[in-house]
């Protein structure tokens, strides 16, 4: 224990050298804010040092330190993640990058920023905002989670269906490696195919392989006010119809989400909307197109709805109506929230074709459990988060919360779908991505990583589980 | 000698035992017609042995057996390559994907398809056409080129600008690793972040990483007829100001091509198609968007195309005067090939607002040389394709010929550009590669390699060179 503290001392000593003692945090009562994200049911450990690095040379300085001495790195933005992906690791460094929050540039004629990896996902849209252009990618954590999180994760949001993910709109990258190397990924063009996709493997490896210092992000034309739409029905597999006319007649909203009964009463007891208490499922739209184009789509939308049997279909193309319409969606999550002391959110995505199989069966599940699951989701893009309320306090409650969480994940595993649509496997579901991937794609996996991280310093323990012996986190 | 050919002689008998004789072909006779892609002039090997095996099982045993015996692998579809990456390995398998050629399955529900690699891209956008939906990549070769060869290469074409490259449209694959391990990567939903992205890792890896046995490929909504603009003007700096104002407005055209000068009076020579001789570059461009949509769009093209101070404008909504517009664009090789005996055709991509800069760039390069350059190139996604023509015969101009290549990719990365837009690296490019990547990024390629493929047998010298002594091309 003695010399574990010496040893400690001895690099955290070396880190306050190199980055100055303003940048590295110690005391426990400090660092304790930097150990978790928003995964609150997931275990987190006590970081020996935070680090806030303000340059791409202080990162590498890091994590040429933190190889030297064998310490796990993990890398983090804002914490709005919701996996545990960006939990510490006791004794280890938490890297945070909230200071290197610089929009370094906007350019109109090549349709592009770059980014450093602390600036605010929201900062960013309004930078491009001011130049006529968009950055679609929109967590529902836009306004505090970062853009070094959103390339880690890959994050999605209510844009996908019509914009893709966070993953669509990287066209290049700077990362620092586990030996502290700095490595440059992709271009500036928008075409390119020399060499390896590497750009592609670090989105998404949530902190893994490497420490995303800059990147380099393409911008899309703005989009027009949107035209929004609402609906509700009597049984979801109405809804499942809308959303599979939907996608086989070739529309493409820019938005399309649902919500089953048990968001609706929630957010209904919460607001006193006025909300279609007896609906089993609301669907909420919207066209950016502009015009006339917006237009025909919201009136495609609108006969595609009836023509499912809907009770109520409303739309409007003023964006303040529009918006009110929205807050019954994002009021959501606050409003399970007031139904229990905790919640476990989920993040299934299924092909499209079985959204409503999905709602039915997360039904099942809730009855099964004797709890309430309430199911919003990105019916779009078949990207479902069902979200289990229930009593923390209570083991038995607790214990039959994790076995409905369980079973979501399986039923979406069962209709063709994968674990996680857009949150990310973190710690929380490490011990289900080989559930999804395979023995054969898991040893890919952990090639890969000990490739580009062989002692096995970067994130231990997200994503999969370590091979036993092997790096630090062994 | 003796040796060498002892063992061949084993390991084709066992792969002969493997396939069935009639999958085994040894004959140099044969074989010979299996050594190379379109790259003409860059070096080919002779393979031992070409294997067309039917099933993932078969690519799975020869994959074993190549290991076991350390015979190299080189996978190919229909061979329309332009980079050699599927020219063959002396002594190696040449592996040809061409008879795995289902189309498994077209869900207009989940707007997918499954194929096997040799699927022709054509068949493909057939198959999907008669579900009212479209695969939208689409190289010059589509209608002999495999969906296989696609994958490797991640082929573009010219539908880029408004829908993206083959990568875009993979959701996941089935891959036979280099010890014959059968990997599955991705998935049937829209959405997904389980893991790494190892399917954009296989994709573009040009048969470096593992051989693809199967495809998930995501399909689009049937576009609608286009309508086609033409334009004229007498510098490139106009047609690179409508460029440049195209992204900058937002307008999305779903085809934007340039031709310049030399092109044009070639094409002009060759089919008397009355075109503007004393023309600096000529654009064309459609919208697939239809209606009003489609007009109000041509019209915006229109308008900046006379702005920019173009000589001649005109569009048509008729398809086929379009496609006969779109003839002088298609000849544009075929009318260069006739003025030399040799071509050399590079494949470079600027960021957008360069591309005037590039076509000058091109013409300097082409006096110095004392050589025509020919340039054709998707301009609206700035991949452009300069052609060197020469006669082969003669020494002296093949040098300056090969002097032009290289300074065409020089100017290229000199303006934040890459070695390759869409035509990948090959063997043709492998020694451009680290100048553009650098020695950091061609280390993190090598890792990623050995983890996948230790002996590196697989398609060894193409993308990079193998470090000396690795593997059994060093």
């Amino acid at each position: 224990m003695t010399q574990v503290t010496a040893i400690t001392t001895t690099w955290v000593r070396e880190l306050q050298d190199a980055l100055g003692p303003d940048s590295v945090l110690t005391d426990p009562d400090v660092t304790a804010a930097y150990a978790r994200d928003q995964a609150m049911l997931v275990e987190a450990g006590l970081p020996a040092a935070v680090a806030l690095p303000r340059s791409t040379e202080e990162v590498s300085a890091v994590l040429r330190l933190a190889s030297r001495h064998g310490v796990p790195v993990v890398p983090r933005g804002a914490g709005s993640g919701l996996v545990g992906a960006a939990n510490a690791v006791d004794g280890g460094i938490t890297l945070v990058l909230t200071r290197m929050d610089a929009v370094l540039e906007v350019s109109a004629a090549d349709r592009l920023a770059v980014v450093q990896p602390g600036v605010v996902n929201k900062t960013l849209r309004d930078a491009a905002r001011g130049h006529g252009l968009f950055y679609p990618p929109d967590p529902a954590s836009y306004d505090w989670c970062t853009l070094g999180g959103n390339l880690a994760m890959n994050s999605g949001g209510l844009c996908c269906v019509k914009y893709g993910v966070t993953a669509d709109y990287v066209l290049g990258l700077e990362v620092v490696l586990a030996d502290g190397r700095v490595l440059r990924t992709g271009r500036r063009t928008v075409k390119g195919v020399a060499g390896y996709d590497l750009t592609r493997l670090f989105v998404g490896s949530e902190g893994t392989l490497g420490v995303i210092t800059e990147a380099t992000l393409a911008l899309r034309p703005a989009p027009q006010p949107p035209v929004t739409l609402v609906a509700s029905f009597g049984t979801s597999a109405q809804t499942g119809q809308v959303v599979e006319q939907v996608v086989t007649s070739g529309l493409v909203p820019s938005m399309l989400e649902v919500m089953d009964r048990t968001c609706i009463r929630a957010v209904d007891d919460l607001m006193k909307a006025d909300l279609d208490r007896d609906a089993a499922a609301l669907l909420l739209a919207q066209s950016d197109s502009g015009g006339a184009v917006a237009a025909a789509e919201i009136a495609a939308l609108t006969q595609l709805c009836e023509a499912a049997g809907a009770d109520f279909v409303h739309s409007t193309d003023d964006p303040a109506e529009g918006d009110l319409l929205m807050t019954a969606r994002r009021m959501a999550l606050p409003a399970l929230e007031r139904l229990g002391s905790s919640l476990l959110l989920d993040d299934v995505a299924v092909p499209r074709s079985q959204v409503a199989t999905f709602i039915d069966g997360c039904e099942g599940i809730a009855a099964t459990a004797g709890l309430v699951i309430g199911v919003v989701g990105h019916a779009g893009d078949g990207n479902m988060h069902p979200t289990v309320v229930f009593d923390g306090g209570d083991p038995d409650q607790t214990t039959w919360a994790y076995a409905a969480f369980d079973a979501i994940l399986e039923l979406g595993l069962s209709l063709g779908g994968t674990i996680t649509g857009e949150h990310g496997v973190g710690a929380l579901k490490a011990d289900w991505l080989e559930r999804e991937i395979g023995p054969v794609s898991l040893s890919v996996h952990r090639a890969v990583k000990h490739a580009l991280d062989p002692a096995g310093i970067l994130n231990p323990g997200k994503v999969f589980r370590p091979v036993p012996g092997a790096g630090v986190a062994g």
